[in-house]
């Protein structure tokens, strides 16, 4: 009955995706609304899950030479119009700074929407000669972005990253960083937040303010609707001449550096819930998952479960899995669909019964499947269970795209594709903006990337008919 | 001649003791400036002591029941102003954003220059029940405070820092949880940083603004300056009116919560660097060095030594050492001063004949004691030493603070000392106002603490001569 109550709060996702969404990351706790418009307060539990993608994440970074930085929050408005693409990109979204106490400033600063200015600055200053080179430098921040639209985790006014800057001697050098990293990104969604995703490169259309090419992944979620989930760009010198930031070279030759940048962003915690949640709430992938296994005892009153269950939760946690033991006065229907809402991965229960015969249920959140487990097996079946659980989050997604995945050879079908389905429309493109734009116009997708190392599904351009050598995904996104 | 030269770069400590100061956070590459006038650019040496620092607390403080959060950056004006104390305290100081891309904003927002607002509206709507308590969040964040004269990490207009803010059933709790973290910082100054402080509450003029008791630990640097290390505040439930904080307690009682806050920062930094360091650079803490132990071949052109280095090397960090290993072509007399100017713990050199007799040389950053060490025992010896250099740095830092410390009985006698010395000078203080004002016009400093557990030296107040219970300690302050 419990179970029932709290499961029917929430809104069924065929009914309304976007409330669906909403209900979870609300009744999830992980976030809450302030009188902040547009910005959100990130609630112990969702903040748990940005601190494990961060322990991953900057460990796999400094894996690869990542150094970490702070730079200030603030960009004179000077220096952010530095660059001529960069700043026509971002100058209409950002916040400004205009009075210091009581004072006007004498220049207005906007609080930094990303830190390129900032990071070309310095590497200015401090990049003299080729020793000085390569530089990677990455900060973990937020950063600020006017949306006139929110929602949590997906587009918020403030959110928290992490951006990479790096410079190079060589533009070999800085392509390889570049691909280098999407592939940190690839791996990390693939293997820690079981996400599958699409490598390859925006459209110039889509591509970052100022840079030369910019190289994403991009994900499918549950709805078929599209989530760039991070980007890795190389900005080939362009900056490095705006700014002065040039070396000395072994020739002795004073040449400009050639620099990449790269980001990902609490984003990716909407990009897990629209990916693996479901009607009863979150469900977290392993690797990320604040609690990996709750402890619920049955029948707690009754003589030994409780000892049982501490016995369970002190086995687990020497074993180095994230566990929870929840004694409280709270009836087990109830935490059952609790920890469910919570997207905990593996439900433990231990009852009179499982104790007498030494053993114990762990129950898989993504299916519900039972196991009754020996006591004495434990640790290896909730790791087994663990990973069981994370290939199957990703092999549904999987299934999930390659379901909602199309291919379109004309206008009209891609239209008409577009109209009746969520998902990606494969087709064909032969590199001019006009098509693009007159795509998008006409089906209502976005070109989400020219992807990496596939067949091209055909040689003529979807929209104007002519040659076409490149394969476009395109897709309505968040 | 290469130590010589680069040492020669810093000013002497006696000499100018600012100057020493803005030179080493230079040349020992933790800072940097750019065109944000007042902040500052933390680079990877400095951020990575950063590093170690949240790494430990954040660690301790879990330890203790500590929830991390975020809360967004911004502060409404109306929500800043609802505690009138503390918007006092903060308005004069704060950044204002007014314009939202091309749009004047409807009400204005300021950086937050600290959270409590944020945490209280949010307080308000997740506390219901008693059940709900006690909450104990924290958040690792910037803040922004619009000083007029900065310096790198002692007074920067944003810096880096954790707010803690507890909210709690009763008045007992709420102070038990002030103390407790106010321990955690003294335990953490002294072991971690090795930096011996006192514990103490501030007088009224003194405390936070809003707060009813502010606790503080205070360090006492190289200088004989004062600086307030961190500070506990217990608010009382004044906050929790304001903001309709309040729970229904088992007794069917509505009731207002009892909160505290407290934080540290990268001004930390700062305390390390005018306590431990010398004429020669930073003397770095093992506990939060980057590097703990660097290793320096000498003659590495000859047969065995890179090898052996690189031995050496392996062995110190399979045992948990952070180290590094310099075999670029600088000269060794280079590298030695390049990391004491970096305040490296321990410098291992190995040389052609140390590597015959299977030994190498253990250098101490503190005293450049040296030790001919057998390698077979290295993981041992290099323990040890970092382990005395630790507790050399802390008790040559408490007899500095020894010899600084005065006595005053008569307020003449203050204003000697004050104007004669830089230290803390103890004296008796009836507690009225008037009195702390008169003494800081007189003397030109301020009152640092009121100390925890330590013996009145008097019984009149140095001031008026009225009866006086509380012993002050007294001191210029940074």
């Amino acid at each position: 009955m419990a179970e029932k109550k709290l499961v029917e709060q929430i809104t069924a996702m065929d009914e309304d995706f976007a409330k669906w969404y909403t209900d979870i990351v609300k009744k999830a706790d992980l976030i809450d609304y302030s009188s902040v418009k547009g910005c959100m307060i990130i609630r112990p539990y969702g903040y748990a899950i940005w601190e494990n993608i961060q322990r991953i994440l900057d460990t796999r970074f400094k894996e690869t030479g990542v150094e970490n930085v702070y730079m200030p929050m603030f960009i004179p408005e000077s220096l952010l119009t530095k660059e001529k693409e960069h700043v026509e990109g971002f100058a209409p979204e950002v916040a400004w700074v205009t009075m210091g106490g009581s004072e006007r400033l004498a220049e207005r600063l906007c609080v930094r929407p990303t830190s390129e200015t900032l990071f070309c600055e310095h590497y200015a200053n401090i990049i003299k000669s080729y020793r000085d080179l390569p530089k990677v430098y990455n900060q973990w921040c937020s950063v600020v972005r006017w949306e006139k639209t929110t929602r949590p985790f997906l587009r918020s006014r403030e959110f928290l990253w992490q951006e990479g800057h790096t410079m190079h001697r060589t533009a070999e050098e800085a392509e390889a960083r570049t691909v280098q990293m999407l592939n940190v990104y690839a791996d990390f969604f693939e293997k820690s937040l079981c996400i599958p995703v699409l490598k390859g490169q925006k459209t110039d259309k889509e591509k970052f303010a100022g840079a030369k090419a910019t190289y994403t992944v991009e994900a499918l979620m549950h709805d078929g609707k599209a989530l760039q989930g991070g980007t890795s760009h190389n900005f080939g010198c362009d900056f490095a001449k705006a700014f002065g930031i040039q070396f000395l070279d072994s020739d002795n030759q004073l040449k400009p550096c050639y620099q990449t940048s790269w980001g990902v962003s609490t984003r990716m915690i909407g990009g897990i819930i629209m990916t693996h949640g479901d009607d009863s709430g979150l469900v977290l992938p392993p690797d990320v998952a604040p609690i990996q296994a709750v402890v619920i005892p049955v029948q707690q009153h009754k003589e030994g479960v409780l000892e049982g269950a501490q016995r369970i939760y002190d086995t687990l946690k020497a074993a180095g899995i994230r566990v929870k033991l929840d004694d409280s006065d709270q009836s087990p229907g109830w935490k059952f669909s609790e920890y469910e809402m919570k997207g905990v991965p593996l439900r433990i229960e231990i009852g009179p019964r499982d104790l007498a015969e030494e053993k114990c249920v762990i129950v898989r959140r993504d299916n519900r499947q039972k196991s009754f487990v020996a006591i004495a097996d434990l640790v290896a079946e909730a790791n087994k269970n663990l990973s069981d659980l994370a290939e199957a989050l990703y092999n549904k997604a999987l299934e999930n795209r390659k379901n909602r995945t199309y291919t379109a050879s004309t206008l009209e079908e891609l239209v008409t594709i577009a109209n009746e389905k969520n998902g990606y429309i494969r087709a064909m493109w032969c590199g001019d903006l006009e098509c693009e734009l007159k795509l998008k116009e006409a089906a209502d997708v976005s070109s989400r990337c020219i992807p990496f190392g596939e067949e091209a599904c055909g040689d003529k351009c979807v929209c104007c008919g002519r040659e076409a050598k490149k394969l476009v995904y395109w897709g309505k996104a968040y």
